[in-house]
């Protein structure tokens, strides 16, 4: 086991009718005025919004509104963001829906203190110094952002799809998390979700850390817990006990919990984010396309985990070919993807010819020459990886 | 599922040479002087404490020092340490040591800023408003009091061992965790402290709360690492992975983690105080004597989740005949806790003829009339328990 650090002050709030607490939470934070970031229309006709901004009067906390944010955020809407809250005088960002309001709002809330353009941070051209607090109430499980001090934005004038990591800055201090609110979701975006938060735990399970048994436990836990209530929220998308523990789990997926003290890989996740970048596809769409394709790659090279996950995740039996035993695994990894109606090639995500030369370049021109830590890929394997998932 | 809270801001630093970090991060969290708590004489022939106050010295954070906390700590020693800390103008307490060492130092943390007895807070009488900060440094992986707001005290006159929760101002704002620290401790408290862990696990997984998949997959998976490693530890005491895993499940099984959205047990717990007020034992060793006896009750009353343990923790095959279930887990559990070297009844535990009589009396005079939730423990039913244990 590594050494590590385990942080993650966020203050969950979860349950029915939570959201009527927004108000009272961000008077403790200490808000005097915030600005409510949201994306389409949806949270305005189930008349979220409305209740949000209720609560924040009640409680006396003043506030602004920014909304029409996409999924895949842009460059273009922090801009937006960040001359609102200067202009506001706003203290803290309040986003009112999924990971990509919430990456949203936390890229406002670095650049609003800074006086150079916030692309420098995610180009590692500086390092979050402040920000604006973020608090959060959430209406899709899936990024798990409400509960990290991750975002990923997208630069559309080069198409640059990239991320950045601070947590002492941009972690949510609070998180509201109702369940209900994700009733409406339509399914395939519940099945996105639900691939991103696997992802996400399967980022950090693969892994050669050794002694890692407690975080391995937890992992496989939390996978074999969203698989259950995956089939349950399908039969019934009003099921509460579903979309509770789907929506818990999409949290516990990528507060930390699961990566204690283990080297994580996060290739996939760049694989994926070149390919959302391009095509602009849903991530979590994208990465039910990449991570068959990479286990599959990981099971010539290296297949103990994956054997690992197999078994315990998935009940494949033990045996001494670990090979056989990871490919069986990635099978009913794909057998459960195509049931929640999730793509599992690019032909199935809608790209018939991808252009793969030109994801592999862009890939390793922004991550390096070599991604991951599992196998650490050279471009031509990080091409096979695409071919794979043809 | 319930509704709940989940927060849990302590930053946890874990691993090799982590106490080198203490002076940094006592700073960090604004301290000025703080009181190092101990309890023998064991963190001073291992050099510990030097190292630690080595560590204070270099970063300019002055000390000042109480040892002698026992095993079951007593008002004596936080009476001592609130006059202690008013007189020095402390502002931080650091606990260095085990589960009695960290609670001590809580209480005296709640104690200093309150004009009345501390023990009102123990009894009801007074809410914790304010406390001065705790920070830890861990040598003992066992109450999980780390990552917790609680305390649980023995008011010597009276022989109450009561506990406090005041997650809000009594949670350590950091915790520093090097699983080298515990090589040295002894196999048998290794052996409590296994039992103390994996008891906090069970008085929150046997629960009658529904839709709680997630967290009871925590739990299990938790439990499952924990009974893994504790058979490496006894194989070889300074193998670091092994020490590593327990120490973090010890956490993770009282942070919170393995408890959201559902009802908690807590009686067994309850039922051990009295056991070590009267007779002073091991907290964990008389867990060990409880919980078996508390889980036999259960199977004959209410089977389900003591059934899916025995399954899903202990491998016993699924049938229809739940309190078969249960008993084989009860079995199984039993010896694990005798492989430990730990004891399973009152004899084990050296307590030929306990004063059961007494016991329940002074149980349901501290805690009400009916006791727990997984199933509510009346005083006939409470003997019941104990009489199992003989």
């Amino acid at each position: 086991m590594n050494n590590f650090t385990f942080y993650s002050p966020t203050e969950f709030v979860f349950g029915k009718d939570t959201e009527m607490q927004t108000g009272a939470l961000a008077r403790k934070y200490g808000a005097r005025k915030v600005m409510i970031v949201y994306g389409g229309g949806s949270v305005i006709r189930s008349g979220l919004l409305d209740r949000v901004k209720q609560s924040l009067q009640e409680a006396g906390v003043s506030y602004c509104e920014m909304g029409g944010v996409q999924p895949n955020p842009i460059d273009g809407k922090v801009y937006e963001g960040i001359e609102l809250c200067r202009r506001e005088q706003v203290d803290m960002l309040l986003p009112v829906g999924g990971g990509s309001v919430i990456d949203t709002a936390k890229a406002i809330a670095a650049g609003v203190p800074y006086e150079g353009d916030f692309w420098d941070f995610f180009m590692g051209r500086a390092k979050v110094e402040k920000a604006l607090k973020v608090a959060v109430v959430l209406t899709i499980p899936a990024a798990g952002s409400e509960g990290s001090g991750n975002t990923v934005i997208t630069k559309v004038e080069t198409l640059q799809k990239l991320g950045l990591c601070a947590p002492d800055r941009l972690r949510p201090v609070f998180s509201i998390m109702n369940p209900e609110l994700t009733y409406t979701l339509p399914f395939y975006q519940t099945a996105c979700g639900i691939a991103d938060m696997m992802a996400h735990i399967m980022e950090r399970y693969f892994t050669n850390t050794s002694d890692v048994e407690i975080s391995d436990r937890l992992c496989e836990g939390t996978l074999t817990a969203i698989i259950k209530e995956a089939y349950r929220v399908k039969q019934n998308p009003n099921d509460y006990g579903a979309r509770a523990n789907i929506m818990w789990c999409g949290t516990v997926a990528h507060n930390g919990t699961c990566g204690v003290g283990r080297e994580e890989d996060w290739a996939s996740h760049a694989l994926e984010h070149e390919i959302s970048a391009v095509y602009n596809v849903a991530h979590g769409a994208g990465l039910a396309v990449v991570f068959p394709a990479w286990m599959t790659f990981m099971a010539a090279h290296n297949p103990k985990k994956i054997a690992q996950f197999a078994h315990r995740v998935w009940g494949v039996p033990e045996s001494n070919d670990w090979e056989e035993m990871a490919l069986a695994g990635v099978s009913r990894l794909k057998h459960f993807f195509r049931y929640m109606g999730l793509p599992v090639s690019f032909k199935e995500l809608g790209i018939d010819n991808p252009d793969i030369d030109r994801l592999v370049d862009s890939l390793h021109r922004n991550k390096g020459e070599l991604l991951g830590n599992y196998v650490k890929l050279s471009k031509e394997e990080s091409k096979e990886i695409y071919c794979l998932a043809l």
